[in-house]
């Protein structure tokens, strides 16, 4: 069967689909390793020493980048009606720029565009933070990452539930400590929600120690949703952790889910 | 059956009672927007100059609340007699003013009432705290809270001397310490009561880093305690988690305890 | 039949034994109080403005408490004998003695009368501390107690190897972060006993905020042991907590443990 | 069967081979104090006022245990060919070499020597360090090191999927966190890598109270971090807790895990 050059452009970029040809290593090895160097990027620009020595490596990086993410981009969007779900130039590209994989891409590149048509240095400061989001295009290569997505959306009732509980604890205990702790402390709990940042790190047993209470009532009260509160808190911890586990088990150990009768010894749907 | 407006208002009010017609839906959602605006009203009152600025429309929305909800309660005091529970005219709607919603109800009208016979800005300041009772009105509709009250209803024993295990380890861990460290830091570990904050903060994991100790003795004491104090208070947690689980697995599951095998019809073992 | 004095006496004493007469209740409620007063004279003599207030009234209590528990453990001394286990008048005295029991109780008692043989306000101070041995004295009513002794009893191993694990840690972790930060910090980190406060503080997830790495190399090696030391921790923890739950389970529960074979129907032993 | 000298020896030193002589428990014994006495050398003599003082005694012991460890490692590298795996005379011998037991021997002592090129004070400094891989050898005695070994290797898929987990949210996080906070505190949040070091202390909840956020922005993004962060750090917490459980489940218990019914002898499901 012969395939036009876009069918083989799909085939390399898409690296999910049958046998790996050599190319298709080479350009996801590629691309890995430009979202690493962006990673790292991002990470050492911040230092500012760092960013002084180098300004202009960072700069003639960002716009290697940039570039070569718009041409990952525009290929992926040229390519991508070889996919039976966007199939039809028009409407398939259309749904396929709205797919979670597509938008990461735009984020990833946009932000650069924008930050051209201002000279807001607000603005481009909140555009260069979108940057972040090209470590999200790892995504479609650390199967980990569909996983939290498999599991936060099995669990996704239990979750809501759990998050209720937590809010309502939260509340309740900041507005009560609040006016226990406001007349010793005013500046410091100095409204409810100053007081819910002392809820969120009592319950997560963090204790930063910028924030506690120092009244006698306000430490009895705030022992009571220590010790109360980490058992709340505990609960959406122990629903991902079992959501994990269950996911791990199934995925990694190829766990036989259909058992037989032992009565009549034939298998069970 | 022709209902009487009794019967009306009843089926209206009552959200949990067969199929809701478009005013219960209405009435309900209304309710849980003022419940949630009171919610919002009480954390942004909190904050000074959001206080200052927005006066008037604090006064007025509390005035507008404690009107609807005590309409509210009203109503549901009449309109109780519907309920098989509560038949009796007056003993059937004394039995409803004792049942916890009811109290909550109540509760979260009557400091604003009580307020206007003293003018003690201390038992003012105290009533006002009661305000936050109305949000536990929520719990009319949140299911998650009724959730906790089941489990912990059903763990009631196990919880009870998991706390009288955490009471004893922080009874007898607080007073050695106080003996360790109290000669070194006469002013922090001044009291047992005191050094109770120290074990609170300590078997938590809180550590706020306002009281510690800084002896060796102090230090070698408080460790062994830090690790063995933890695994204690994890014991709570590990019964709530797993009553959460136990709870969420067969509600929200329909997981089927008993089945069978489909070939043959025995019971599996 | 009829009993002796001692035999009666030995039955008010022993709660556990045969169905409990009002006068049994009486007394153990009694000694039950009395431990209670001696837990809230420990907490509140600690306190400096009560005991300089209530000076007399802790003088007198702890006179009473002494001359009661010595009658007590008399009397307990006395009709030991009438248990098959401490039969023998001379040796079965003595054997019991030397029960945890009777140590607790000598324990409560002792520290009293020794402290009058020294002018040594140290060695009073000490003594004085051997006063919260009273609250063990509850031990024999709380179960709670005995379920820890079990528990710790039967995981005895599993608990061995996990405090093996934590000691290795922190002895490993406590020695490289020393070497770490000792040139940085050489006030804080002054030597490894004083970097295994910063090791315990840390894999416990305490944090107070008294010791912590300020260099990067420091900061790179501390949070991989935080990471990977939390893990460590969780494991004496999951036993402890593994251990309660199945004793809180067979004990609470009268969970079935003989099951029917599925084939002949016969029990399972 | 007539033993050489070799033979003997190696019985001697392999202690986990046939059944122990006397001389075989003395030597490990003392092998066994000697490891333990140059754990307690090593933290003692980072105590300034305790090195000053024995200081003959620390350079004594050090020399004594370097000759002793020395010799013992010629003598295992000798009679290492007993083995069958390290048959071969030369080829078997460097294998041993390469062993993880024979590396931790050798760096147990090689620093000492290597010390002795130098007069860097830096260097050794660094070479010191290393002896600190003398805790190493207790390895050989101690099962649970071997346990750790045996439950990683296990789970190691899981546990570099966890570590991905939480790599990913680390960065995602403080790159985030770096931009909200660094405006506000340009000194402790001076860059994405110092961040690093506030999104470890709050997602493994030790929380120092080094380097905390203080901008509404930041408070809410960080609670969010914590309360989500919390969750995914319990997963490696998970992963190892429940291999060691697995692991001592089988090893101590001898749990059968396939039974049969003892009555007609069928296997039950």
């Amino acid at each position: 069967m012969q395939h036009t050059v876009k069918q083989k452009i799909y085939r390399i970029l898409e690296v999910t689909r049958g046998k790996k040809s050599g190319i298709t290593w080479f350009f996801n090895l590629l691309l890995l390793s430009i979202i690493s160097l962006n990673t790292l990027a991002i990470v050492l620009h911040s230092v500012k020493s760092i960013r002084h020595e180098f300004d202009t490596i960072f700069v003639d990086f960002e716009y290697f980048s940039v570039v070569f993410f718009t041409i990952e981009y525009v290929i992926r969007l040229w390519v991508c009606t070889e996919n039976e779900r966007y199939k039809h130039p028009i409407w398939g590209r259309l749904k396929y720029m709205l797919s979670a994989g597509a938008i990461i891409d735009l984020l990833a590149i946009l932000p650069f565009y924008l930050s051209h048509f201002t000279s807001d240095t607000g603005l481009i400061r909140i555009l260069r933070l979108f940057r972040i989001f090209r470590l999200f295009k790892f995504s479609r290569y650390v199967h980990a990452l569909r996983v939290i997505e498999g599991v936060v959306k099995e669990k996704r009732e239990e979750l809501i539930l759990s998050f209720v509980f937590i809010l309502f604890l939260l509340l309740i205990s900041s507005s009560v400590m609040f006016y226990l702790e406001n007349p010793a402390q005013p500046r410091v709990f100095s409204s409810i929600p100053a007081t819910l940042w002392w809820g969120v790190t009592t319950i997560t047993s963090i204790g930063y120690g910028d924030i506690y209470p120092v009244t006698l009532l306000g430490k009895f009260f705030g022992g009571i949703i220590a010790i109360s509160g980490i058992a709340i808190v505990a609960l959406p911890t122990g629903i991902l952790a079992s959501g994990f586990a269950e996911h791990i088990t199934i995925h990694t150990k190829q766990h036989t889910r259909h058992k037989f009768c032992p009565h009549c010894g034939k298998e069970l749907p």
